[in-house]
């Protein structure tokens, strides 16, 4: 199966079964997340999965009340760094060095551009830096949910304050990026499941430059 | 192959032979892109395509002088809308309706809604919105290119504000938002190549929430 044909395959489940889906499945899902690639590889955001019915239900009023917050099998939240700091990207870089091998001292100069350039920007920036590579990572998991069969909805509409407030967020340094609903399709009874998928035509997103 | 064998492939690729990518495999890499889902399903974002040597080496010193902007078959360069409008959104919502042969009023009251939400949160917020839609799109091109067996180089590192002038974004009403130099490595040569894919471990990643 192509990633195309997945991608034909997928849509926005608006209504799920509450089936659960395999431990295996579920492993893989957040294995593609896991080997996402992110800027200078800091992987800087974490990912929750919630399966609590008595979380869910907490959490599915500041999400528009939306039903596959409950008829999921498992809640995905990514949630990215707060800000960056000299510490956390020395802390990445260190174990990617150990992992191979090389003297801890080998990024120091690359640490210290690095750091040079994010700390001016200030910790708002940093904020959507972290957001944008947790996307990266939420996008592949969307990629893999459905190479795997497995339902998904990739989720905006939530209130991420009230999010960050429920699952502790502020003191873990995180904030609420994005969420991602997995499950399986009530297949006869979700509107959305038989609309066209509709996407601009190619000449209308691509232009080629000359 | 699975997604997971893909991402196992795929590496930040940062000397590349300059040999052409076929029609075929950058058809197939936007393809991936043009599918990704989108919030509301808007896509509020274009993607350039640049093969032309001159236009590259121009963009080159913009992009902190990395050989892969010149060695590259292409360069992929997502631009994502400066701000949304009724408008835009109005057009979008027209097209996916008048593809699934609705009528142009059955999105009327959610188009009421979403302006309604993003009209006060202003261009600088919006123009973060649409460049993370654009990220789920980059991410899919990632994939895509690994399925494949093309290269491809996640780039940040490069001047937005260089490149919205020389591609002349602004008048386009966009932003350049990230950057995919796509191609083939020149395997034995690249210092990036051989290293140990390094990603956090997963219980330092994810956390299950009971």
């Amino acid at each position: 199966m192509s990633l195309i044909n997945d991608l034909h395959w997928r849509y926005a489940t608006k209504k799920m079964t509450g089936e659960k889906v395999s431990q295996d499945k579920i492993e893989y899902i957040l294995e593609a997340a896991r080997l996402a690639p992110s800027s200078s590889g800091l992987q800087p955001y974490e990912i929750f999965v919630i399966s609590n019915p008595t979380l869910l239900e907490k959490l599915k009023p500041y999400s528009f009340n939306q039903e596959q917050i409950t008829q999921c099998s498992h809640l995905l939240v990514w949630a990215a760094w707060d800000s960056y700091s000299l510490e956390k990207i020395e802390k990445e870089f260190n174990y990617i060095l150990s992992e191979r091998g090389l003297p801890l001292t080998q990024m120091d100069d690359y640490k210290k551009l690095l750091w040079g350039m994010y700390e001016p920007l200030g910790a708002e920036w940093h904020a959507i830096h972290t957001a944008k590579q947790a996307y990266i990572s939420f996008s592949m998991a969307i990629a893999a949910a459905a190479e795997q069969k497995v339902d998904a909805t990739p989720m905006e509409g939530f209130d991420p304050q009230a999010y960050d407030q429920i699952l502790g967020m502020k003191e873990k340094g995180l904030k609420t990026a994005v969420i991602l609903p997995i499950g399986y399709r009530d297949s006869g009874n979700d509107w959305n499941e038989n609309l066209k998928k509709v996407r601009r035509p190619m000449d209308q997103l691509v232009t080629e430059m000359e």
